[in-house]
């Protein structure tokens, strides 16, 4: 079992409406085959997609892309750090609005729609090349318990985006009940370490891992979201603290009163 | 910009007091070379170090290894899920005690300190091999916000576990303040796509990242772990959320009997 990760240097700066899938072709040092899997940093779906705004726009490109604010903190002599839930349903820092790798005086927003974006350049891929390759769109994000930042899938078109493993067993006989591992995730995070983010390298081909390689139907990396009514951690703990401060307070004022009435 | 990952296959089931290093090296495909790295799931140290209790035993175990309880959640029909802290700062569910691949009617523990472990391993491979190599351990996490899991290093030795590009440049020349990425987390992550958790392979050789790899006293995987009092979600948001209600509500009964008296 083994598999290699090359970054795809020479990609020209993409510009708003480029043709990702004839450009990343263009520039392969191989002919893809069956099975591989492409790993594309998303900023450049988001410049080829012109999803660009001022910098002087941030913070509210921030709110725009905002669906919900899981937690704040203050940075002295700065602006506040805004972790938020966006339109993807993923959370992040600042909803994915990020300086880093956009032109000169502006920020870069997401892609609309990462997934479609996924499927899109697939498509274009499978056509002029005939290999039936995967796609990946990755971001880099922090979390939550760790330092630094790891790259995660937050588009996906004919890859699973996860090796189910529910129901099988491990090499013992004991059944995995609960492990599925997030496939996508981790592709992301594998080419990462060749992409880099000085580098340039805004994509990678992952070869041999061609099982997770599937129709370009499969569920998407939108499902890898988990809803917020399931997730312990859907909100921050001072936020949460807050809440129930209010609300207990609240609740107790009331009593008062009914008692004093 | 390329890397391969490989898994090792042949491994001997791993028994309390083996030696690590010496089976891993009679099991390599070929020979090491230096800057290679070694991603080792952690459960076979676990063997290797005897952290093996009873399974009756498991939800003592849990309480055992819990520094801090993070959050908890009731399962219809079985023990509660616990989100804690273990000793080692790392925060997952059921303190890491797992049963899958552990011996028939028995969970396995974290190793005691898995950077100890990892530069013990370390030490022994590159006496025996002359080649300085890199060595992490993997363990298998949740995350909130994201379905499925990672693997992620809980041990490190001669391995920068970050790529520290703070005070470096994007390739337009704009300074990356912030980015950090986790590259012992992400090398985990990749390492686990050709080890699986059915297939019995736990140990994987990552070839083609020498840059990553350091003097055997770098920080680490202990280094990774975020302090609580620095984290946004160190508790569940129900459990903050318990707690702020209980503090409102008590602070509006002293202030309503500081009003009546």
């Amino acid at each position: 079992m083994r598999y290699s990760i090359e970054g795809i240097e020479g990609l020209p700066e993409i510009e708003a409406g480029a043709d990702l899938a004839a450009l990343i072709t263009a520039a392969l040092p191989s002919p893809l085959e069956d099975g591989d899997i492409l790993v594309i940093t998303s900023k450049v779906v988001s410049k080829a997609e012109g999803r660009v705004v001022r910098a002087d726009d941030r913070e509210q490109a921030i709110t725009d892309e905002t669906v919900r604010v899981v937690a704040t903190r203050d940075n002295p002599g700065g602006v506040p750090t805004r972790i938020v839930e966006n339109r993807l349903g993923i959370i992040g820092a600042a909803a994915g609005v990020d300086a880093s790798n956009a032109p000169e005086g502006t920020v870069l927003l997401l892609p609309i729609d990462p997934d479609a974006s996924a499927r899109a350049i697939a498509t274009g891929i499978r056509s002029l090349t005939g290999a039936q390759v995967g796609v990946l769109l990755s971001d880099t994000l922090g979390r939550p318990w760790r330092e630094g930042q790891t790259d995660i899938a937050i588009g996906a078109a004919g890859v699973h985006v996860f090796d189910d493993l529910r129901g099988r067993s491990d090499a013992s006989g004991k059944p995995l009940a609960v492990t599925m591992p997030c496939v996508a995730d981790e592709l992301a995070s594998a080419a990462e370490l060749v992409k880099g983010k000085a580098a340039g390298v805004p994509v990678a081909i992952v070869r041999g891992l061609g099982r997770f390689v599937g129709d370009l139907d499969l569920p998407g990396a939108r499902s890898i979201v988990r809803p917020a009514d399931r997730d312990m951690f859907r909100q921050g703990a001072d936020e949460a603290y807050d809440d129930g401060y209010r609300a207990g307070f609240d609740e107790a004022q009331a009593e008062g009163v009914l008692r004093d009435a």
